[in-house]
């Protein structure tokens, strides 16, 4: 498998910014995210304080920071990655589609909106999954919930659907787009995952529904869940003014280490942790 | 006087995204600094990593950036701060032409290329002056020497040529442009500055030289220097990661304070140290 030096997760500003500098330091670069960037830049109606680039759409905006990923020669590789594990030398990281490997991580993966379901976070790999792809065959004529938060998760209920015996799906939004019809919908609103008589209960407001498990599938999983050991304060990961983790060789910028929520001091944390983990490269191989 | 909300010294990619935070947020903002904004952007080959701005040159981003500072309407006041004091409630700041109020400072003076000759700091305010405009009276008929960093300081050993008896000029730099023939130019290089018989000593390889004061003119003074009671980390400003000084409304970002150099990064950390500036005008508002 091929290791790269850095691997970045995320395609909003921070993320981009990290991938150019990174490369423009002759680093192998592996850049993880949406081809359409980030909706975020890209739906904004107008942003002022952009230095150099005054008052540009979203859509603008987004096409010169694409312009940048080009001049570099940097593509996204469109996959959600689960979960990444400090391998000690490296990281090990687990998409929906492959595995990655990489000598470095650098997290840049915005702000969730919302919090997480109670008893989620403790359930989580106990019949509690963030990937269907990973974890499907493991429910094998089993009964699952899937719980998403945008309709881009019915394909996955729709895949659960081949395999399991028995799909429901709760939606986390208004307008069901395309789900097969041995998908059941129910529309209460989850507000809860329990454990009882050994399945995985979902709880709302009506009552409670039992499964042999439960997918919740979001845009992006908390930092604290995708990076296991990984230091938090309060919702963000901790960082210090290099961009530096409290794991080795794993940086974080962007929205996820704080406000301000900016798109110019995302840029700018990008370059720092990206110079900071070439900085951290370039000590390893000179290191016995 | 006018009281500014926000006085920014610097005019590079930090402070000038500062001053267009800042606007936007509706503060009355003093940018100080140079109207061809930083001459290190300006003359810059070619910037590769400006998230949004592909291979761009020095000059083209300096037009950009000028672009933005238009957009917003933020004129810059071409003056050069001398020192910046904590009033408590505000910083009275001391330029060459006028003195100036503001509420909060957001310094983002970048990097002085050089080092302090010894002795300067200790005879700071004790013969060693930075600023002609301010002291050249408390030398009226005595002796006094200038150290000139660059061609720009001539002027002032002329003005002092006025008032002065005597007035050597030590160049630091190669070609004298245009000085009075009453000055009297020195080529030894200035070592150290000592105090000998109650006077200013100018150490050079080759003797030295005594006077009653002594005037050491750079483009921009340590930030230690310009602000009594700043604290430092080595030669940059302590800041944390909302910008914040150890002095209550003084915030600092770009090169002064810390590596990476790059501008991007400055620009990013000029816009979270203009938000912390609103926050702190802000909470001071609503306090009693």
């Amino acid at each position: 498998m091929e290791r790269y030096d850095i691997a970045i997760i995320g395609t909003g500003p921070a993320g981009l910014s990290a991938a150019v500098t990174a490369k423009i330091r002759n680093k192998t670069v592996l850049l993880l995210g949406s081809r359409d960037l980030s909706p975020k830049v890209v739906k904004a109606h107008a942003i002022q304080n952009y230095l150099g680039l005054p008052n540009i759409t979203g859509a603008e905006l987004g096409a010169a920071f694409q312009a940048s990923l080009d001049s570099v020669g940097v593509a996204v590789t469109e996959d959600k990655i689960t979960a990444a594990y400090n391998m000690g030398d490296y990281y090990a990281l687990q998409g929906a589609d492959a595995f990655y490997e990489a000598s470095t991580l650098i997290l840049a993966t915005g702000m969730i909106p919302g919090k997480l379901l109670p008893g989620e976070e403790a359930l989580l790999g106990r019949g509690v999954s963030y990937c269907a792809t990973c974890d499907a065959a493991l429910y094998r004529g089993k009964d699952v919930a899937v719980i998403g938060y945008s309709a881009k998760e019915e394909h996955e209920a729709a895949f659960l659907s081949e395999i399991a015996a028995n799909v429901a799906y709760f939606p986390m939004y208004k307008e069901i787009e395309n789900l097969p019809d041995s998908v059941k919908i129910i529309t209460d609103r989850p507000k809860e995952i329990t454990q009882a008589d050994g399945r995985r209960q979902v709880v709302t407001g009506e009552g409670q529904y039992a499964y042999d498990g439960v997918f919740i599938l979001r845009d992006s999983i908390s930092p604290g869940q995708l990076v296991p050991g990984l230091e938090l304060d309060g919702s963000h990961v901790k960082v210090d003014r290099t961009m530096a983790t409290n794991l080795p060789g794993c940086f974080a910028c962007g929205d996820v280490v704080g406000l301000p929520y900016q798109y110019i001091k995302s840029a700018g944390e990008g370059n720092v942790a990206a110079l900071s983990a070439v900085q951290y490269l370039d000590m390893k191989k000179h290191s016995p």
